[in-house]
């Protein structure tokens, strides 16, 4: 009974932070008999397509001239999942539909997030979820979370579809983002990220406007990507020591990569 | 110790799903030495009434030409609570005057609940109260849930006020929902619902349109009733197995009805 | 390995309640090596300010004239940290900024907070984030949770700037406000005080209008300071009742003050 309970006890600490510490259930993909079944990775995130999108649902779904779509949408987190599918719609034939954010994290102080992404060929949605799903890990690195809430931080040297679309991203530039929940910690990174480098703020969200109520503020910058990098770099380390007053060390979901 | 540390985790899985298992405080209700108390159900939900409510509070309640409502409402779940709402309005002479959706569910995917029904007698509003408490563990038989997230099915073969003030149900006329979180399960079983037999889509609701922000893509539809339930049905499966991908076998709350 | 087990079973049980018990860490606060940081408090509280906000974001935050700040922001609740910010806004030349409710607490039914604290001089803005800081676990001892959810009670005998700005109070006048999740305890809280004494209502929340989709509903009241006071204390003993009625005898966070 002893390594049952430490088992759920951990697993409860574990969904505490709102995370999922390994799955390697996406290595076993497409094994539960349903063609729409692309596979999972981090943050409980599914992936799934659907060849032909009844026709009752095109116009609710808002789905444009795209039939074909896939779909990534998880319960913990939106900027990973935003900036993998940036990454599968670089190297596949489609275009982003929609990105909604869910206020989630399964109690968390953040978002969860679901994406569509149009192809003419339900075989160019399917690449392009396997590659988000491929890439999520990664954009979990600069994910740092503890008891009390979790810093999040993302970087690219080039933008493209789905950061324009969920972001206000400008196309082919470097593009940064410093969030944090509690959303108090969020508000000082971006006035550490903006005075650390030479960058163009693009948006700033909050509680109360451009967040879907969650408890974060999330400033979003473009600039060169010497610049871009340096800023967001020069908030991990303050980030880390705020939220680490209000608990244990915050640690990162994966590796951190920036 | 070990007793009540077991039971105490125990409560904590029980609590990650969102749901009590059972709740035998709704037979002792009437017992807390509060009139307008009436009793307690499943998913954290209270059934209470207001004789006459202060004339203070009948503008900004928005009770119309109401002064005797019933009260209905839970942390954990709101189509149940709908759901059973509607079989009370069926039964007594009760009007509903408003449903209200927080994005709630104790750290999962949804909502809960806040319904207020309005009567010309208290007693009306009473009696109402009480079906709805008993019908709700009915309404969660096809709640399934597990670790990552629910599934929700519902049908009715006849529609009444509770479902048209919350949902745009045609009145007497058969009603299904598929409902999932995370969202992105609720889009494929959508699809798989409208694909399934010949219904007309009544609603899309997403986490960014028609939810209040909650991880979960929802769909109504009406149609001939054995239509309806086969269109209900054919998701249940396939959610199962999506919702299985990303963590254990999803159970039943209580027993399954449709 | 015992010890840790319970510790750890302890830690989640608090967290669910959404509440941390102690809080001894605002005692070493300035210890984190970053001139932003104030302090801590109960609630996930961090009080930070900004010496000079960078020009970049003056406008995206909203800050008008001020660029020196104060910032108040918690995961759990947002009742007590504006009537602690009131009390330090009479208390110091400064101005609210911005008051700002995310839906959060942690998997519980309510608010997490973030309040900008206008100042123009950051020796000001330290001042009463720290006054804040210290005020915080006064106006929490009238917060009352237990597993199913919780009960706030407010009351001032003069309100100032934060509870003007964040609840439209009549500034100079006794201020109260009722509170309870799940959201319909809160309605027959709201009943309860309107009758019984003679007070002026202010505002009405409720899940969908007013509050950040939380699963509340709030009352606030004004009037003569013992009306006040008396319409807040007889919801006390009701919502004891109810909402033990879903759960175990909530207890107060702290020491109840009212």
């Amino acid at each position: 009974m002893d390594q049952q309970l430490i088992e759920k006890v951990m697993q409860q600490v574990s969904d505490e932070l709102g995370i999922q510490q390994t799955d390697s259930r996406s290595e076993r993909c497409g094994g539960i008999g349903l063609t729409e079944f692309v596979g999972t990775a981090i943050g409980d995130t599914i992936g799934l397509v659907i060849a032909s999108v009844d026709p009752l649902l095109v116009d609710v779904m808002k789905l444009g001239k795209y039939r074909s779509i896939g779909i990534i949408g998880g319960r913990v987190g939106a900027g990973p999942q935003i900036w993998a599918v940036d990454e599968a719609v670089k190297a596949t034939n489609t275009e982003i539909i929609s990105v909604e954010l869910p206020r989630d994290t399964k109690g968390g102080a953040g978002h969860g997030s679901l994406i569509y992404i149009g192809a003419e060929d339900v075989s160019d949605a399917r690449r392009a979820v396997e590659i988000a799903l491929q890439a999520l890990p990664k954009y979990f690195g600069d994910v740092y979370v503890n008891d009390a809430g979790h810093l999040e931080f993302q970087y690219t040297a080039r933008a493209s579809y789905c950061l324009e679309k969920a972001l206000g991203a400008p196309i082919g530039r470097a593009f940064g983002m410093t969030c944090a929940g509690p959303a108090a910690i969020g508000t000082v990174l971006a006035d550490i990220a903006v005075k650390a480098a030479n960058v163009e703020v693009v948006g700033y969200c909050s509680p109360a406007g451009g967040t879907s109520y969650s408890n974060e503020v999330l400033l979003t910058f473009t600039g060169d990507s010497g610049a871009v990098r340096q800023a967001v770099r020069a908030a991990i380390d303050a980030g880390k020591k705020m939220l680490g007053a209000l608990g244990d060390e915050p640690k990162s979901t994966t590796t951190p990569y920036i």
